[in-house]
C-alpha cells in the first residue's frame, strides 16, 4: 500500500452506502442507528482503515474512550503471577464490550508514580482502575489531583483517601480455609503470609488469627505473594516448628512454593501436613502436586465489575462517591482437592 | 490528606531552594541544570506530588514523554508466554531511564485494531513499538495512516508496509539447531513449526528446510507457539513416524509441550529422541526434564533496542527511514542442555 491520503468520512460513508450524516452518528458513538446500519458503517470503517480526527472529536465529547489500567507492581510481577493476567482479562472484556480502549500503564515501581500521575493528568484517558495498592501509597492521592475518576481494585489502608473499590472478602476466605484445616483435625495450623504492605495479604493474616487466635506467633512466616518467598517461608516454619501439621498459605503460589519445600524435607501432603492457598488460578492449583486445595476469588469478576462501575460514573448513571456503600466486596469459597 | 488544591511550581521551588525558573527548567526536560539542584527539584516535585500542566506543556514541546506499545495478541497469550513479559521488560527498562511513561495498548485481537489505530491517531502518545505482526496484518498501515513513528519487533512480511524492525535471525538460528541435532547423529528429524502467520514461525521454517531439505513433508507438524499446541503436534508427528529420532520445536513453549507427549508414549529424552526449543527462557528451560538445548535470542535486549531506537528517532538523532540497512538482525547462540 503506498497511498498515504487518509480516507475520509465522506468515502466510509459512499461505501456503506448511507448519508454522511449517519456515518458521523455511528463513528462518534451509534446512538439512534439502526443496527444493520451500524454494522454496515463499521465494516466501511475497517475496510478503508478510516481513523477519525480524534482530537477533534475529543473537543466536542471530552472522551478519549481510554481507561487506563495502573499497577502498582514491577512488570516482573504483573507477568508472573496469573492474577494480574486473569484480573487485566476481566477488565479488557468488559472495555472492549464498551469499545474502549484499555491503556495499560507500566511502572518500575512506586518511585515511577509521578510519572504515571503525570500521564493521567495529561488528559489521555476518561478513567483509571488501579489495582496492587501498597501501605503508604501515593498512587491514590497523585490519581485525585489528576482529576481522574477512578475505581481500585482492593481495599486501600484506611488512612489514605477514601475511594470506591471492589475487594475480595480475603478475611472470611481466611477463616474458612483455616476452620477447613482444624476440622480435618489438624492442631498445628501454621499461615504464611503475603506481602504485609499490602491489604489483601493483612486482611487473610487478621482471619487466620481470627480462628486460631494469636497463641503461637511461631507459627507465623512472612511471605510475598510470590513461588521461591513461599518456598523459603516453609523452610523457615519446618525449622522452627518440625510438629507442624497444616499449611495456609496466603496464595496459590506461596502454596505451591511451600509444597516444593514440603516434598524438599520428605513430607507428605496431604498425610503429613495439609495445605490449603488462596486465588483458585486454574493453571497453578490443577497442575500442582498435589491438587491443591484453595480459597477461590472470583478474580476475573472483580476486574469485571470494576471496569462496569467506571464506565457506568462515565455514563453519569452512578456517580463515584466514595461511601463505603459504594463499594463491593466480594464473597470467597473453599474449592477442595487433594492438599487438604 | 484532605488538601484538594494542586501543589504549583512555586511552592516545588520554595521547597528545593531554588528560582521558579530553575524548578521550571528541571520539570521540562532538566536541560543545562546542575545534577545536585535538579535531584533537589525532583525530590519536592516527588514530596509535593506536584504535576505539571501536561496540557500545557504539550502544546509547547509536542511531547507526551510516553510511548505505546502495540503487541497484536489477545492478552491470554500476552500473559502466557514469558517472551513478551521480557520483552516488555527491555523496553520498560530504556523508557525509564528516559522518563518516558510505557503505555501497553492491549487488543482482544485484530478486529480490535481499529480501536488502538484511532488511540495512536489521537495524539497521546510520541511513537509506538509494536510486535508480533501476522499475515496481512493491518496495523502497519493503520499507524502509519495515524502519523506516529513507530520501530517494529520482528520482521513485517515482504508485501506490507516498509519499518523499520529489530528482529533475531530466525532462519540462521533454526539452521544451527538443526544442524547440531543431525551432528549427534539423529538421521529423521522433526519440526513443529510455530504459528505460521508470522514471519518469525516462517523463517525457522525455512532454516529447517535450508539444511534437511523438503524431503519428507510427513516430519513437520504445524504448532502455534504454545505449550498445548507443541504437545498436540508431537501426538501427531509420533502417530505418523513412530520412528523420528529427534525434534526441533519453534519455541520452547512448544518443546515443552512435545517433551510431555514423548514422555506420555514412554519415549527417551535424549536417548530415544533428541529436542531443541528457540528462545532459551530461563523460566522453562531449566525447570523442564529434561533440562531443554535450545537456540536462546536475546528478548530483552531487542526489546532496549527496539525502545533506543525510536528514541533516538524522535530526539532526531536518526530518522526512521526505513531502508534494510536500517533494521537490525541479533544473532542467535545455541545453548546446550540435556535434550539434545
Amino acid at each position: 500500500m503506498t497511498d498515504t491520503a487518509r480516507p475520509t468520512l465522506e468515502a466510509v460513508a459512499a461505501l456503506a452506502g448511507v448519508s454522511r450524516a449517519t456515518a458521523s452518528r455511528v463513528v462518534n458513538g451509534g446512538d439512534g442507528v439502526r443496527p444493520p446500519l451500524v454494522e454496515r458503517v463499521r465494516q466501511a470503517v475497517e475496510e478503508l482503515g478510516y481513523v477519525p480526527n480524534q482530537a477533534a472529536r475529543s473537543l466536542v465529547t471530552r472522551r478519549h474512550d481510554a481507561i487506563a489500567v495502573v499497577v502498582a507492581e514491577p512488570e516482573t510481577r504483573v507477568f508472573a503471577d496469573p492474577f494480574f493476567a486473569l484480573q487485566l482479562r476481566g477488565i479488557s472484556k468488559e472495555l472492549t464490550a464498551h469499545d474502549n480502549q484499555l491503556v495499560l500503564l507500566l511502572t518500575e515501581g512506586r518511585h515511577d508514580h509521578a510519572r504515571v500521575g503525570r500521564y493521567l493528568a495529561g488528559g489521555h484517558v476518561d478513567g483509571a482502575l488501579v489495582f496492587s495498592l501498597h501501605l503508604d501509597d501515593p498512587l491514590p492521592a497523585l490519581i485525585r489531583r489528576a482529576g481522574v475518576p477512578a475505581v481500585f481494585g482492593g481495599r486501600p489502608e484506611p488512612d489514605t483517601e477514601p475511594t470506591v473499590y471492589v475487594d475480595s472478602d480475603n478475611r472470611g476466605g481466611a477463616r474458612e480455609a483455616v476452620r477447613h484445616l482444624l476440622a480435618l483435625g489438624r492442631t498445628r495450623v501454621a499461615h504464611i503470609t503475603g506481602a504485609l504492605d499490602q491489604t489483601s495479604a493483612a486482611d487473610r493474616l487478621d482471619g487466620y488469627r481470627d480462628v486460631v487466635g494469636d497463641a503461637d506467633p511461631g507459627l507465623v512466616a512472612h511471605g510475598d505473594f510470590t513461588y521461591f518467598g513461599g518456598e523459603r517461608a516453609m523452610r523457615e516454619l519446618l525449622d522452627r516448628r518440625p510438629d507442624l501439621d497444616a499449611v495456609f498459605a496466603a496464595n496459590d503460589l506461596t502454596a505451591v512454593g511451600a509444597l516444593r519445600a514440603l516434598r524438599e524435607r520428605g513430607l507428605r501432603v496431604p498425610q503429613d501436613v495439609a495445605v490449603v492457598g488462596f486465588d483458585d488460578m486454574q493453571a497453578i492449583v490443577e497442575q500442582s502436586d498435589p491438587p491443591l486445595t484453595t480459597v477461590r476469588q472470583d478474580i476475573l469478576g472483580m476486574g469485571q465489575l470494576m471496569a462496569r462501575r467506571l464506565l457506568s460514573a462515565l455514563r453519569g448513571d452512578e456517580p463515584l462517591d466514595s461511601g463505603s456503600s459504594n463499594s463491593v466486596i466480594l464473597p470467597t469459597t473453599l474449592v477442595r482437592r487433594a492438599s487438604a
